[in-house]
């Protein structure tokens, strides 16, 4: 594949061109932002060759849609309007079953493949871009069945030569597990960073005082409201649901320490310390 | 000084007794644990020179108590009864209103010095010391009026020589703020653990589900129960005033998904977007 188009040139399109170009040299890399100083940025940082248009997507080979969640579900479509028989699409987004939904009875839609490359930082745009940020992550692949299988087996070598590993997943799990492990942590995040900023307006008191501790849980609070909130929006439904359950965990921890039953405060901690463990398997 | 007595022998006591011994290669370093295999290892790990026992203070000239705060409250009183009255004593705890409180009419009260250096790790146990760990790292000193001068000026230049920030506070206000940046990123990150844990029965999902972020949330949930529990008990009204705060924001975010109020969801996270400015200060 020679002929590549990255719609959405910012941290995770970004950084699959980067990676892409230096796997094939010979590839040519074209830009599709409606963001112009994206484009620009785009090309002099090398993340791209060219600039492109929709119109220009005839000719791809391989295009990789990642923008916003809202907007893949107007763009994904007419993606596939313009493309090739050959041609073949992946998006990166973190919700799959409104995006799987609206390409459902698609006539392209065997040259889609639903992918969510479970990889990123807190940053955003082209100067986010990273080489080696798919490496050694989880890429998580919905409805498999319903792309070409020979197309399918074009992108999946992509994502193996990038280092990633591949778990299939249908929409419906992978937007209600993925609530619990990434969409909730943002939230938690964010409001806690919400909660610490009001209260301490003085915020020198903040900047002298906080440890790497509250650094790394406030991490994602740094996080592109442009790219969660249609995230949120998708997959309303499971995140109010683990939003429920934390705030429960939260008010009975509450209640503990109100009771004085440290004894019980004490075995909360204790068996989730077994997080531990899960997460050395992340490792 | 080169008779240092190190009371807890785990991640804080034991990186002072290291970055203590690089400073002053002729330093005899003692260490007193109630574990009796936190001292063998210790000394395995070259982080003690020696084993002793409270009776053994007496010809100390600096004290660093580096155990739990519930333990403080116990051992603090004690060890001032055996110092010398040139010795200087300084603890490390996450809470120190209770603390200065237990010692204030005590007869020793200007050999010591409420410490609070904010560093640590979410690991415990002498293996996790480790060098360098307070280097740029804030001490926030309570009631510094209340050590003798001599005294202070001692312990001050080691802070200076470890390459730390001081901050001077009264207890109250060190409390109150703790429980914000620190304290409640805690509790955050151990009930998104719970939270997680308790829905995904099938740790392989989050095995493979979980990124870089969720790591980073969760990480204090590593944390050990047996620092942490006497801490919130110490710090019990602060700390539920925090919890109620965070539980309101995250209802009120709650309550404006529930609404599809998606315009006040992006607005609540770009206010808090604000959060990098600060973090940037911290580094």
């Amino acid at each position: 594949m020679t002929q590549i188009f990255i719609i959405g040139t910012g941290l995770i399109g970004g950084s699959f061109a980067l990676d892409i170009k230096k796997l094939n040299p010979n590839a040519t890399i074209y830009g599709i932002d409606n963001n112009e100083a994206h484009l620009d940025e785009a090309i002099e940082l090398g993340i791209i060759d060219e600039k492109a248009t929709l119109k220009d997507l005839k000719r791809a080979e391989l295009v990789i849609l990642a923008i916003p969640v809202d907007a893949t579900l107007k763009v994904l479509p007419e993606v596939l309007n313009h493309i090739a028989d050959e041609a073949v699409v992946f998006d990166a987004g973190s919700t799959k079953e409104d995006i799987c939904a609206i390409v459902k009875n698609h006539p392209k839609r065997r040259n889609y493949l639903a992918a969510h490359p479970i990889a990123g930082t807190e940053y955003s745009g082209p100067s986010a871009a990273i080489t080696g940020l798919y490496e050694n992550k989880t890429n998580i692949i919905c409805e498999v069945e319903e792309t070409a299988f020979k197309l399918q087996e074009k992108v999946l070598k992509l994502f193996s030569d990038l280092g990633m590993r591949i778990r299939y997943m249908n929409p419906k799990a992978h937007d209600k597990h993925i609530a619990y492990v990434s969409h909730l942590s943002h939230i938690s995040s964010f409001m806690l960073g919400k909660t610490v900023i009001e209260k301490e307006k003085n915020e020198r008191d903040i900047f002298d005082m906080a440890g790497s501790g509250f650094e790394s849980t406030v991490r994602l609070a740094k996080s592109s409201p442009a790219m969660w909130t249609p995230i949120f929006q998708q997959n309303k439904t499971n995140v109010i649901e683990t939003l429920d359950e934390y705030i429960n965990n939260l008010k009975h921890f509450k209640k503990l320490m109100e009771q004085e039953n440290f004894g019980a405060v004490y075995k909360e901690m204790e068996t989730t310390n077994h997080i531990k463990d899960i997460l050395n398997g992340i490792k």
